[in-house]
């Protein structure tokens, strides 16, 4: 797992800076007291992008039961709890190996883009694959979101043909900014506690899925890089920044769950915030705008393909 | 409570337009369904301050025990929750009344200012105040921390000599950012669940520190409206935003409170967050520089008077 994430790292950083065409991506080699290790790239300034990350972490840790629960979702994980025989009050030791990744560009017209593939494993055995791959635009062009969510579903149908409906059901009620009853973005694909079939065959489905990641984004990007924008354009992107961070911050499970138990590098974990984020009060669309339109899309999520 | 809160944001607000001198507030008299009430004052594109807020609610709920409990401190509640007869599963009707204000300024080198002053009761008659008054500079000025610190320590004084290092303690320990082991700012007093006197001697000492607001921190502003600054400057304060989105989003206790059970108003709840955030991976500044030292100040909390 961990060398198929650092080639899909090299190979999705590799792709980037190609349609950049300034900056490079900034390889930071970290390591933590506990002996946790990565590699956070990190491409600020770019041409076409703001500010892009993409992490690779091996974390190691030991939890109490109950967070080793929240981390994931108490319900889905009943099954692999009576499995795994801990109890209320036990320590458990996992890995968790992932590959994380946000990429913010500049101009208002191409969209942001979120992946991560992780693998868990705890000491006596369980484990279990998650991830996915969402994008988030600030305005609504169908024939991207076509070629986006298109893409995808052709790699989940290689696998399974139950995939892509359930894991773009999954993206759309997971990337939900409850508190807005809006959704971050337009979804895509988002899966997590998979472990019912050959892990050889969950682990090929996670590599296609993160190999497809310049495939299913760049286009989009490339089409609108130069799409003239004008300062409205750019406040509305801003605004539309504001809310990524109050996901990220008020419900994204591994952010939250890597800040409050001290697991995880912090600036790793943040390097998915944006560059810059803006918040107006009471802030609304004129009715009928394209502002209107896509919030009508974050309302109520639709399907692409 | 309410009368005095009324006059307490007539008054903030009229003294932060004078210093202003640009834009006024504007008040939107809200209601929602339920029956909760306020008016929340925004001034946005002001010529000192980039955002300013300032909120009155009246708040009606019934809330499962244990969220009652979590809204506040589980364990500083422990006595009141042994005296109101209420157990796990019990519904507790409530009313919270509060006046809550962010001001966020243009010039770094003026202070972002936050308060809060609020009043509990449920239905059974439990009832306690809290709130607090804090400041948040980017950059380090003994002299006004003195001021501002000096003026709420005599305020606290004149009503219990304990008060002012209990609160200011409290403080400290509330506005940490914990994942980054730094305060968001520079201090003031904070206190919650004050019910150990007469309600009439906790009011007073409300109304006295709601209303010294603009004595605390207005001079400060005023001291530094006209500081010449620079871009690296204006960064630096954009990056500290960051943080106190950060704070208010993962740790404060009533955002978070109110954007998970629904209760309160989303938009005059994120009010409080400034108009533009900024993050930069593992920015860090050069030591010795006046970055670094208001860094120190935000990782070991000091004594101002």
């Amino acid at each position: 797992m961990k060398k198929m994430l650092e080639e899909a790292q090299a190979f999705i950083c590799k792709s980037v800076e190609d349609v950049d065409g300034g900056a490079k991506f900034r390889l930071d080699q970290w390591t933590r007291e506990n002996g946790d290790v990565g590699v956070t790239a990190v491409m600020a300034g770019g041409k076409v992008w703001e500010k892009a990350g993409c992490n690779l972490a091996v974390v190691r840790g030991s939890m109490p039961f109950e967070s080793f629960r929240l981390a994931d979702d108490r319900a889905r994980h009943q099954g692999i709890d009576r499995a795994s025989g801990y109890k209320p009050g036990d320590k458990v030791p996992f890995t968790a190996i992932g590959l994380s990744s946000v990429m913010h560009p500049r101009n208002p017209h191409c969209p942001t883009m979120h992946f991560n593939y992780r693998y868990f494993e705890t000491e006596n055995g369980l484990w279990w694959f998650g991830g996915g791959t969402d994008i988030t635009p600030s305005y609504l062009d169908k024939d991207d979101m076509k070629h986006f969510h298109g893409t995808y579903k052709a790699v989940c149908d290689k696998h399974d043909p139950a995939f892509y409906p359930r894991f773009k059901k999954w993206a759309d009620d997971y990337f939900l900014i409850k508190h807005r009853g809006e959704t971050r973005g337009l979804g895509g694909i988002f899966f997590d506690d998979l472990n019912d079939r050959d892990p050889e065959a969950i682990f090929a489905f996670a590599r296609e899925a993160a190999m497809a990641v310049p495939e299913a984004y760049l286009p989009v990007v490339k089409k609108h890089v130069n799409d003239p924008f004008t300062e409205e354009q750019k406040r509305w992107q801003l605004l539309r920044r504001g809310r990524y961070v109050e996901f990220n911050l008020v419900y994204d499970r591994g952010t939250i769950f890597g800040l409050k138990t001290g697991l995880g590098r912090v600036e790793s974990m943040l390097m998915t915030l944006p560059e810059t984020a803006r918040w107006e009060y009471d802030h609304k669309p004129a009715p009928g705008s394209p502002e209107a339109e896509i919030m009508d899309a974050f309302k109520k999520p639709r399907e692409w393909v």
